[in-house]
Protein backbone atom coordinates (compact mmCIF):
# COMPACT_ATOMS: atom_id res chain seq x y z
CA UNK A 1 0.00 0.00 0.00
CA UNK A 2 1.41 3.57 -0.79
CA UNK A 3 2.13 5.82 2.42
CA UNK A 4 0.01 8.15 1.11
CA UNK A 5 -3.10 5.22 1.53
CA UNK A 6 -1.01 4.32 4.63
CA UNK A 7 -1.07 7.59 6.23
CA UNK A 8 -5.07 8.15 5.51
CA UNK A 9 -6.18 4.94 6.97
CA UNK A 10 -4.32 5.14 10.04
CA UNK A 11 -5.99 8.90 10.63
CA UNK A 12 -9.66 7.58 9.56
CA UNK A 13 -8.63 4.47 11.93
CA UNK A 14 -8.22 6.74 14.97
CA UNK A 15 -10.51 9.24 13.69
CA UNK A 16 -8.09 11.61 14.76
CA UNK A 17 -5.38 14.11 12.70
CA UNK A 18 -3.06 14.38 15.51
CA UNK A 19 0.47 14.35 14.75
CA UNK A 20 2.50 14.55 18.01
CA UNK A 21 5.99 16.26 18.08
CA UNK A 22 8.22 13.76 20.47
CA UNK A 23 10.52 16.91 20.66
CA UNK A 24 11.63 16.09 24.23
CA UNK A 25 14.60 18.49 25.88
CA UNK A 26 16.02 16.44 28.48
CA UNK A 27 17.35 19.46 30.21
CA UNK A 28 13.17 20.20 30.85
CA UNK A 29 12.64 16.45 32.59
CA UNK A 30 13.19 15.87 36.08
CA UNK A 31 15.87 13.87 35.68
CA UNK A 32 17.93 14.67 32.72
CA UNK A 33 19.80 11.47 32.02
CA UNK A 34 19.39 9.65 28.24
CA UNK A 35 18.00 6.65 29.66
CA UNK A 36 14.99 8.29 31.83
CA UNK A 37 14.62 10.96 28.33
CA UNK A 38 13.79 7.57 26.57
CA UNK A 39 12.23 6.44 29.14
CA UNK A 40 9.91 9.05 29.25
CA UNK A 41 9.50 9.14 25.24
CA UNK A 42 8.25 5.49 25.75
CA UNK A 43 5.82 6.61 28.52
CA UNK A 44 4.06 9.11 26.32
CA UNK A 45 3.66 6.81 23.50
CA UNK A 46 2.16 4.34 25.71
CA UNK A 47 0.00 7.11 27.13
CA UNK A 48 -1.11 8.49 23.41
CA UNK A 49 -0.84 5.99 21.10
CA UNK A 50 -4.47 4.80 21.09
CA UNK A 51 -6.32 8.21 20.14
CA UNK A 52 -2.49 9.65 18.29
CA UNK A 53 -2.05 8.34 14.41
CA UNK A 54 0.93 10.09 13.43
CA UNK A 55 4.63 10.62 15.83
CA UNK A 56 7.10 13.59 14.27
CA UNK A 57 10.25 13.35 15.54
CA UNK A 58 12.65 15.94 15.42
CA UNK A 59 16.27 14.93 15.12
CA UNK A 60 17.75 17.90 16.37
CA UNK A 61 16.12 16.99 19.61
CA UNK A 62 18.28 13.91 19.29
CA UNK A 63 21.47 14.50 17.48
CA UNK A 64 22.48 17.02 19.96
CA UNK A 65 23.27 13.83 21.96
CA UNK A 66 25.79 12.42 19.32
CA UNK A 67 25.58 8.34 18.92
CA UNK A 68 23.21 8.21 22.05
CA UNK A 69 21.04 10.30 20.67
CA UNK A 70 20.51 8.35 17.50
CA UNK A 71 20.72 5.08 19.55
CA UNK A 72 17.44 6.50 20.99
CA UNK A 73 16.22 7.34 17.53
CA UNK A 74 16.59 3.61 16.82
CA UNK A 75 15.11 2.26 19.71
CA UNK A 76 12.03 4.79 19.52
CA UNK A 77 10.79 4.17 16.07
CA UNK A 78 11.23 0.19 17.11
CA UNK A 79 9.05 0.76 19.95
CA UNK A 80 6.90 2.90 18.36
CA UNK A 81 6.46 0.22 15.26
CA UNK A 82 3.17 -0.18 14.51
CA UNK A 83 1.24 1.73 16.80
CA UNK A 84 1.12 4.62 14.37
CA UNK A 85 2.98 6.07 11.73
CA UNK A 86 6.22 7.81 11.85
CA UNK A 87 7.82 10.83 10.37
CA UNK A 88 11.39 11.47 10.28
CA UNK A 89 11.53 15.33 10.55
CA UNK A 90 14.90 15.84 9.67
CA UNK A 91 14.83 17.85 6.67
CA UNK A 92 17.28 16.30 4.62
CA UNK A 93 18.55 17.27 0.98
CA UNK A 94 21.96 17.12 -1.22
CA UNK A 95 22.48 15.83 -4.06
CA UNK A 96 21.72 12.08 -5.52
CA UNK A 97 24.44 9.85 -4.22
CA UNK A 98 24.19 11.75 -0.69
CA UNK A 99 20.72 11.81 -0.32
CA UNK A 100 20.56 8.03 -2.07
CA UNK A 101 22.40 7.52 1.53
CA UNK A 102 19.97 10.01 3.91
CA UNK A 103 17.54 8.18 2.02
CA UNK A 104 19.32 4.81 3.22
CA UNK A 105 19.71 6.00 6.88
CA UNK A 106 16.16 6.88 7.85
CA UNK A 107 13.91 4.33 5.88
CA UNK A 108 16.38 1.44 5.72
CA UNK A 109 18.48 1.84 9.18
CA UNK A 110 15.79 3.70 11.15
CA UNK A 111 13.31 2.14 9.13
CA UNK A 112 10.79 5.15 9.37
CA UNK A 113 7.96 5.59 7.72
CA UNK A 114 8.37 8.72 6.59
CA UNK A 115 11.11 12.06 6.22
CA UNK A 116 10.73 15.73 5.82
CA UNK A 117 13.27 17.20 2.75
CA UNK A 118 14.31 20.53 1.85
CA UNK A 119 13.90 21.44 -1.89
CA UNK A 120 16.09 24.17 -2.35
CA UNK A 121 18.77 21.82 -4.18
CA UNK A 122 15.66 20.51 -6.33
CA UNK A 123 13.85 17.77 -7.94
CA UNK A 124 17.17 15.33 -8.04
CA UNK A 125 17.85 15.86 -4.47
CA UNK A 126 14.70 14.88 -3.91
CA UNK A 127 13.66 12.16 -5.83
CA UNK A 128 16.23 9.56 -3.76
CA UNK A 129 13.64 9.77 -1.23
CA UNK A 130 10.52 9.45 -3.16
CA UNK A 131 12.20 6.56 -5.23
CA UNK A 132 13.11 4.62 -2.24
CA UNK A 133 9.43 3.12 -1.77
CA UNK A 134 6.16 3.98 -2.61
CA UNK A 135 5.43 2.50 1.32
CA UNK A 136 7.95 5.34 2.19
CA UNK A 137 6.59 8.71 2.35
CA UNK A 138 8.66 12.06 1.46
CA UNK A 139 7.19 15.56 3.39
CA UNK A 140 8.70 18.38 1.12
CA UNK A 141 9.05 21.82 2.59
CA UNK A 142 6.60 24.42 0.89
CA UNK A 143 5.53 27.21 3.11
CA UNK A 144 7.21 26.70 6.47
CA UNK A 145 5.65 28.34 9.67
CA UNK A 146 8.73 30.19 10.66
CA UNK A 147 9.50 34.05 9.89
CA UNK A 148 11.70 33.36 7.74
CA UNK A 149 9.34 31.22 5.11
CA UNK A 150 9.06 35.48 4.18
CA UNK A 151 12.87 35.54 2.82
CA UNK A 152 12.95 33.15 -0.13
CA UNK A 153 9.72 31.21 -0.20
CA UNK A 154 6.84 34.37 -0.88
CA UNK A 155 9.37 35.82 -3.14
CA UNK A 156 7.21 36.71 -6.24
CA UNK A 157 8.51 35.07 -9.25
CA UNK A 158 6.42 36.29 -12.51
CA UNK A 159 3.70 36.89 -9.64
CA UNK A 160 3.67 33.57 -8.51
CA UNK A 161 5.27 33.14 -5.38
CA UNK A 162 8.92 30.88 -4.63
CA UNK A 163 6.81 28.15 -2.48
CA UNK A 164 3.90 27.55 -5.54
CA UNK A 165 6.66 26.35 -7.83
CA UNK A 166 7.82 24.00 -4.33
CA UNK A 167 4.06 22.89 -5.12
CA UNK A 168 3.92 22.57 -8.72
CA UNK A 169 6.93 20.27 -8.14
CA UNK A 170 5.70 18.50 -5.39
CA UNK A 171 2.81 17.53 -7.54
CA UNK A 172 4.23 16.44 -10.30
CA UNK A 173 6.70 14.59 -8.16
CA UNK A 174 3.99 12.38 -6.31
CA UNK A 175 3.52 9.51 -9.18
CA UNK A 176 3.86 6.98 -6.31
CA UNK A 177 1.29 8.50 -4.23
CA UNK A 178 3.53 8.55 -1.40
CA UNK A 179 4.29 12.81 -1.80
CA UNK A 180 3.79 15.01 1.16
CA UNK A 181 4.25 18.80 1.57
CA UNK A 182 4.87 21.13 4.98
CA UNK A 183 2.53 23.71 5.07
CA UNK A 184 2.67 25.76 8.31
CA UNK A 185 -0.50 26.35 9.88
CA UNK A 186 0.30 29.73 10.74
CA UNK A 187 -0.25 30.64 7.03
CA UNK A 188 -3.83 31.10 7.68
CA UNK A 189 -4.37 33.41 4.57
CA UNK A 190 -2.15 30.95 2.34
CA UNK A 191 -4.25 27.75 2.94
CA UNK A 192 -6.75 28.45 0.62
CA UNK A 193 -4.81 29.56 -2.03
CA UNK A 194 -2.82 26.48 -1.24
CA UNK A 195 -5.38 24.18 -1.81
CA UNK A 196 -6.12 25.54 -5.22
CA UNK A 197 -2.85 24.25 -6.25
CA UNK A 198 -2.28 21.13 -4.39
CA UNK A 199 -3.57 17.97 -5.96
CA UNK A 200 -4.54 15.33 -3.22
CA UNK A 201 -1.91 15.50 -0.89
CA UNK A 202 -0.89 15.13 2.60
CA UNK A 203 -0.35 18.22 4.51
CA UNK A 204 2.00 18.17 7.62
CA UNK A 205 1.10 21.50 9.24
CA UNK A 206 3.32 22.73 12.21
CA UNK A 207 2.09 25.31 13.99
CA UNK A 208 -0.37 25.15 15.87
CA UNK A 209 -0.51 26.20 19.95
CA UNK A 210 2.64 27.75 20.66
CA UNK A 211 3.52 29.26 17.26
CA UNK A 212 -0.34 30.14 17.07
CA UNK A 213 -1.62 28.61 13.70
CA UNK A 214 -5.49 28.24 13.40
CA UNK A 215 -6.62 24.93 13.92
CA UNK A 216 -9.80 25.32 12.50
CA UNK A 217 -8.86 26.41 8.88
CA UNK A 218 -5.81 23.88 9.04
CA UNK A 219 -8.51 21.16 9.01
CA UNK A 220 -10.77 22.50 7.40
CA UNK A 221 -8.79 23.21 4.34
CA UNK A 222 -6.66 20.57 4.67
CA UNK A 223 -8.80 17.71 4.57
CA UNK A 224 -10.81 19.26 2.16
CA UNK A 225 -7.44 18.86 -0.15
CA UNK A 226 -6.96 15.69 1.19
CA UNK A 227 -5.28 15.43 4.64
CA UNK A 228 -4.62 17.71 7.66
CA UNK A 229 -1.56 16.11 10.22
CA UNK A 230 -2.11 18.53 12.94
CA UNK A 231 1.54 19.13 14.42
CA UNK A 232 1.40 19.66 18.42
CA UNK A 233 4.91 19.50 20.01
CA UNK A 234 5.51 21.66 22.66
CA UNK A 235 1.27 22.55 23.15
CA UNK A 236 1.15 18.86 24.46
CA UNK A 237 4.94 18.01 25.67
CA UNK A 238 4.99 20.82 28.24
CA UNK A 239 1.36 21.26 28.93
CA UNK A 240 1.00 22.31 32.70
CA UNK A 241 3.78 20.33 34.88
CA UNK A 242 4.50 18.33 31.78
CA UNK A 243 3.58 14.86 33.48
CA UNK A 244 2.58 11.82 31.72
CA UNK A 245 -1.06 13.01 33.08
CA UNK A 246 -0.64 16.37 31.60
CA UNK A 247 0.49 15.20 28.10
CA UNK A 248 -2.50 12.64 27.73
CA UNK A 249 -4.88 15.52 29.06
CA UNK A 250 -3.39 17.78 26.54
CA UNK A 251 -3.81 15.02 23.86
CA UNK A 252 -7.34 14.39 24.76
CA UNK A 253 -7.95 18.00 24.24
CA UNK A 254 -6.57 18.61 20.85
CA UNK A 255 -8.40 14.96 19.46
CA UNK A 256 -11.90 16.72 20.57
CA UNK A 257 -10.99 19.77 19.38
CA UNK A 258 -10.11 17.76 15.83
CA UNK A 259 -12.95 15.66 16.00
CA UNK A 260 -15.16 19.07 16.10
CA UNK A 261 -13.73 20.53 13.21
CA UNK A 262 -13.47 16.87 10.84
CA UNK B 1 39.90 34.26 16.04
CA UNK B 2 37.05 34.44 13.14
CA UNK B 3 36.38 31.07 11.44
CA UNK B 4 37.08 32.81 7.77
CA UNK B 5 40.46 34.23 9.19
CA UNK B 6 41.35 30.85 10.48
CA UNK B 7 40.63 29.12 7.39
CA UNK B 8 42.50 31.11 5.19
CA UNK B 9 45.32 30.95 7.49
CA UNK B 10 45.22 27.33 7.72
CA UNK B 11 45.21 27.29 3.69
CA UNK B 12 48.39 29.93 3.62
CA UNK B 13 50.30 28.01 6.06
CA UNK B 14 49.56 24.52 3.70
CA UNK B 15 49.86 26.73 0.39
CA UNK B 16 46.83 24.73 -0.47
CA UNK B 17 43.28 25.32 -1.24
CA UNK B 18 42.24 21.45 -1.62
CA UNK B 19 39.21 20.14 0.46
CA UNK B 20 39.18 16.65 0.78
CA UNK B 21 35.87 15.01 1.27
CA UNK B 22 35.83 12.05 3.63
CA UNK B 23 32.65 10.51 1.58
CA UNK B 24 34.14 6.68 2.35
CA UNK B 25 31.52 3.97 1.27
CA UNK B 26 32.05 1.02 3.35
CA UNK B 27 31.20 -1.58 0.89
CA UNK B 28 33.56 0.30 -1.72
CA UNK B 29 36.58 -0.71 0.43
CA UNK B 30 38.44 -4.38 1.09
CA UNK B 31 36.71 -5.25 4.14
CA UNK B 32 33.54 -3.75 4.71
CA UNK B 33 33.14 -3.52 8.76
CA UNK B 34 33.07 -0.09 10.29
CA UNK B 35 35.96 -0.26 12.24
CA UNK B 36 37.68 -1.17 9.14
CA UNK B 37 36.11 2.17 7.55
CA UNK B 38 37.07 4.23 10.83
CA UNK B 39 40.85 3.25 10.51
CA UNK B 40 40.96 3.43 6.60
CA UNK B 41 39.51 7.10 7.22
CA UNK B 42 42.01 7.73 9.70
CA UNK B 43 45.00 6.57 7.24
CA UNK B 44 43.62 9.01 4.89
CA UNK B 45 43.58 11.51 7.25
CA UNK B 46 47.55 10.79 8.46
CA UNK B 47 48.21 10.16 4.91
CA UNK B 48 47.02 13.85 3.85
CA UNK B 49 47.06 16.43 6.36
CA UNK B 50 50.31 17.49 5.88
CA UNK B 51 49.30 18.83 2.41
CA UNK B 52 45.57 19.17 3.36
CA UNK B 53 44.16 22.46 5.19
CA UNK B 54 40.36 21.05 5.12
CA UNK B 55 38.53 17.72 5.51
CA UNK B 56 34.65 17.89 4.31
CA UNK B 57 32.40 14.99 5.97
CA UNK B 58 29.52 14.25 4.19
CA UNK B 59 26.72 12.90 7.13
CA UNK B 60 24.89 10.91 4.73
CA UNK B 61 27.89 8.70 4.56
CA UNK B 62 27.82 8.16 8.21
CA UNK B 63 24.05 8.31 9.37
CA UNK B 64 23.67 5.90 6.92
CA UNK B 65 25.33 3.33 9.52
CA UNK B 66 22.95 4.78 12.19
CA UNK B 67 24.47 5.31 15.63
CA UNK B 68 27.87 3.09 14.88
CA UNK B 69 27.85 5.37 12.17
CA UNK B 70 27.12 8.54 14.32
CA UNK B 71 30.33 7.25 16.68
CA UNK B 72 32.72 7.49 13.59
CA UNK B 73 32.05 10.69 12.93
CA UNK B 74 32.76 11.47 16.86
CA UNK B 75 35.88 10.19 16.48
CA UNK B 76 36.57 11.41 12.96
CA UNK B 77 36.62 15.16 14.44
CA UNK B 78 38.85 13.81 17.59
CA UNK B 79 41.43 12.16 15.48
CA UNK B 80 41.54 15.44 13.05
CA UNK B 81 41.60 17.76 15.79
CA UNK B 82 43.61 20.79 14.91
CA UNK B 83 45.68 18.85 12.27
CA UNK B 84 43.20 20.70 9.73
CA UNK B 85 39.70 22.57 9.61
CA UNK B 86 36.83 20.63 9.47
CA UNK B 87 33.34 20.94 7.32
CA UNK B 88 30.55 19.02 8.66
CA UNK B 89 28.84 18.69 5.67
CA UNK B 90 24.97 17.71 6.64
CA UNK B 91 22.78 20.55 5.05
CA UNK B 92 20.90 21.39 8.39
CA UNK B 93 18.12 24.16 9.08
CA UNK B 94 15.07 24.41 10.59
CA UNK B 95 13.00 26.65 12.85
CA UNK B 96 15.00 28.37 15.59
CA UNK B 97 15.00 25.80 18.30
CA UNK B 98 15.67 23.16 16.44
CA UNK B 99 18.11 25.00 14.22
CA UNK B 100 19.77 26.03 17.62
CA UNK B 101 19.57 22.18 18.39
CA UNK B 102 21.57 21.42 15.24
CA UNK B 103 24.27 23.50 16.29
CA UNK B 104 24.47 22.10 19.53
CA UNK B 105 24.91 18.81 17.42
CA UNK B 106 27.57 19.71 15.23
CA UNK B 107 29.66 22.93 17.39
CA UNK B 108 29.50 21.49 20.74
CA UNK B 109 29.24 17.64 20.69
CA UNK B 110 30.58 16.71 17.71
CA UNK B 111 33.20 19.68 17.98
CA UNK B 112 33.42 20.81 13.81
CA UNK B 113 34.64 23.56 12.81
CA UNK B 114 32.24 24.38 10.43
CA UNK B 115 28.83 23.08 8.85
CA UNK B 116 26.46 23.34 5.57
CA UNK B 117 23.18 24.99 5.54
CA UNK B 118 20.18 25.05 3.60
CA UNK B 119 18.46 28.14 3.02
CA UNK B 120 14.90 27.96 2.25
CA UNK B 121 13.06 28.60 5.70
CA UNK B 122 15.22 32.10 5.92
CA UNK B 123 17.54 33.49 7.98
CA UNK B 124 16.28 32.72 11.22
CA UNK B 125 16.71 29.26 10.42
CA UNK B 126 20.42 29.97 9.82
CA UNK B 127 21.20 32.17 12.94
CA UNK B 128 21.11 29.98 15.54
CA UNK B 129 24.15 28.52 13.84
CA UNK B 130 26.21 31.81 12.99
CA UNK B 131 25.22 33.74 16.29
CA UNK B 132 26.79 30.21 18.37
CA UNK B 133 30.82 31.45 17.90
CA UNK B 134 32.48 33.34 15.24
CA UNK B 135 34.76 30.41 15.75
CA UNK B 136 32.14 28.44 13.96
CA UNK B 137 31.92 28.47 10.34
CA UNK B 138 28.60 28.38 8.39
CA UNK B 139 28.88 27.69 4.56
CA UNK B 140 25.25 28.80 3.17
CA UNK B 141 24.17 26.58 0.06
CA UNK B 142 23.74 29.49 -2.82
CA UNK B 143 24.54 27.58 -6.07
CA UNK B 144 24.90 23.83 -6.03
CA UNK B 145 27.05 21.69 -8.42
CA UNK B 146 24.08 19.53 -9.53
CA UNK B 147 21.35 19.79 -12.31
CA UNK B 148 18.59 20.47 -10.00
CA UNK B 149 20.11 24.01 -9.07
CA UNK B 150 17.75 24.51 -11.99
CA UNK B 151 14.70 23.95 -10.37
CA UNK B 152 14.87 26.93 -8.18
CA UNK B 153 18.14 28.24 -7.27
CA UNK B 154 18.22 30.03 -11.29
CA UNK B 155 14.71 31.04 -11.26
CA UNK B 156 14.65 34.88 -12.10
CA UNK B 157 12.84 37.37 -9.46
CA UNK B 158 12.58 40.51 -10.82
CA UNK B 159 15.54 39.75 -13.26
CA UNK B 160 17.83 38.79 -10.29
CA UNK B 161 18.28 34.48 -9.63
CA UNK B 162 16.85 33.19 -6.49
CA UNK B 163 20.52 32.19 -5.04
CA UNK B 164 21.14 35.82 -5.71
CA UNK B 165 18.93 36.71 -3.38
CA UNK B 166 20.22 34.27 -1.08
CA UNK B 167 24.27 35.83 -1.47
CA UNK B 168 22.77 38.99 -0.40
CA UNK B 169 21.73 37.34 3.31
CA UNK B 170 24.89 35.68 3.33
CA UNK B 171 27.18 39.12 2.92
CA UNK B 172 24.38 40.66 5.17
CA UNK B 173 24.63 37.97 7.99
CA UNK B 174 28.42 37.67 7.57
CA UNK B 175 28.76 40.09 10.85
CA UNK B 176 31.29 37.92 12.47
CA UNK B 177 33.34 36.90 9.82
CA UNK B 178 32.09 33.64 10.19
CA UNK B 179 29.39 33.20 6.90
CA UNK B 180 30.88 31.50 3.52
CA UNK B 181 28.85 30.31 0.61
CA UNK B 182 28.48 26.89 -1.37
CA UNK B 183 29.32 27.61 -5.10
CA UNK B 184 29.52 24.87 -7.10
CA UNK B 185 32.47 24.35 -9.36
CA UNK B 186 30.15 23.44 -12.11
CA UNK B 187 28.87 26.65 -12.87
CA UNK B 188 31.62 27.57 -14.25
CA UNK B 189 29.97 30.84 -16.27
CA UNK B 190 28.25 32.06 -13.43
CA UNK B 191 31.20 32.20 -11.55
CA UNK B 192 32.52 35.94 -12.40
CA UNK B 193 28.69 37.45 -11.84
CA UNK B 194 28.85 35.32 -8.14
CA UNK B 195 32.07 37.26 -7.46
CA UNK B 196 30.83 40.93 -8.24
CA UNK B 197 27.99 40.43 -6.00
CA UNK B 198 29.95 38.07 -3.00
CA UNK B 199 31.63 40.57 -0.38
CA UNK B 200 34.94 38.91 0.92
CA UNK B 201 33.53 34.94 1.84
CA UNK B 202 34.87 31.93 2.01
CA UNK B 203 33.60 29.62 -1.36
CA UNK B 204 33.19 25.83 -0.86
CA UNK B 205 33.54 24.74 -4.14
CA UNK B 206 32.41 21.03 -4.91
CA UNK B 207 32.22 19.75 -7.87
CA UNK B 208 35.58 19.73 -9.21
CA UNK B 209 36.85 15.99 -10.23
CA UNK B 210 33.68 13.70 -11.38
CA UNK B 211 31.34 16.12 -11.95
CA UNK B 212 33.19 17.87 -14.52
CA UNK B 213 33.89 21.52 -12.83
CA UNK B 214 36.54 23.63 -14.03
CA UNK B 215 39.28 24.11 -11.40
CA UNK B 216 41.30 26.89 -13.09
CA UNK B 217 38.21 29.26 -13.02
CA UNK B 218 37.02 27.92 -9.62
CA UNK B 219 40.91 28.99 -7.64
CA UNK B 220 40.65 32.23 -9.71
CA UNK B 221 37.73 33.87 -9.48
CA UNK B 222 37.45 32.19 -5.61
CA UNK B 223 40.34 33.82 -4.50
CA UNK B 224 39.99 37.17 -6.11
CA UNK B 225 36.72 37.29 -3.91
CA UNK B 226 38.26 35.79 -0.72
CA UNK B 227 39.17 32.06 -0.57
CA UNK B 228 37.95 29.27 -3.03
CA UNK B 229 38.07 25.58 -1.24
CA UNK B 230 38.36 23.12 -3.85
CA UNK B 231 36.49 20.12 -3.04
CA UNK B 232 37.40 16.52 -4.58
CA UNK B 233 35.76 13.67 -2.91
CA UNK B 234 35.48 10.49 -5.20
CA UNK B 235 38.47 12.19 -7.60
CA UNK B 236 40.52 11.53 -4.35
CA UNK B 237 39.10 8.57 -2.34
CA UNK B 238 38.62 6.65 -5.68
CA UNK B 239 42.01 7.16 -7.27
CA UNK B 240 43.04 3.95 -9.48
CA UNK B 241 42.61 1.29 -6.65
CA UNK B 242 41.96 3.54 -4.18
CA UNK B 243 44.79 2.58 -1.88
CA UNK B 244 46.23 5.13 0.77
CA UNK B 245 48.96 5.42 -1.69
CA UNK B 246 46.57 6.17 -4.55
CA UNK B 247 44.55 8.34 -2.69
CA UNK B 248 47.85 10.53 -1.52
CA UNK B 249 49.05 10.36 -5.29
CA UNK B 250 45.53 12.22 -5.94
CA UNK B 251 45.89 14.49 -3.20
CA UNK B 252 49.77 15.76 -4.36
CA UNK B 253 48.30 15.71 -7.90
CA UNK B 254 45.66 18.17 -6.90
CA UNK B 255 47.94 20.15 -4.94
CA UNK B 256 50.43 20.56 -7.62
CA UNK B 257 47.36 21.72 -9.97
CA UNK B 258 46.01 23.55 -7.76
CA UNK B 259 49.85 25.86 -6.60
CA UNK B 260 50.01 26.53 -10.49
CA UNK B 261 46.86 28.31 -10.37
CA UNK B 262 47.46 30.14 -7.06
Amino acid sequence: MSFNKKIKNECLKKNNRLCIGLDVDNEKLTNPSLDYMEGFIKDIIDATNDICPVYKINFAFYERHGSKGFSILENIQKYIDNKAITIADAKRGDIGNSSKYYADAVFNHLNFDSITVAPYMGIDSINPFINYSEKKGVFILALTSNKGSENFQKLLIQNKELYKYVIDLSNQANINNNVGMVIGATNTSYLDDIEKKSSALPWLMPGIGFQGGDLKSSIEIGERNFLSLINVSRGIIYNKKGTINDIRDASNDYTKKIREYL
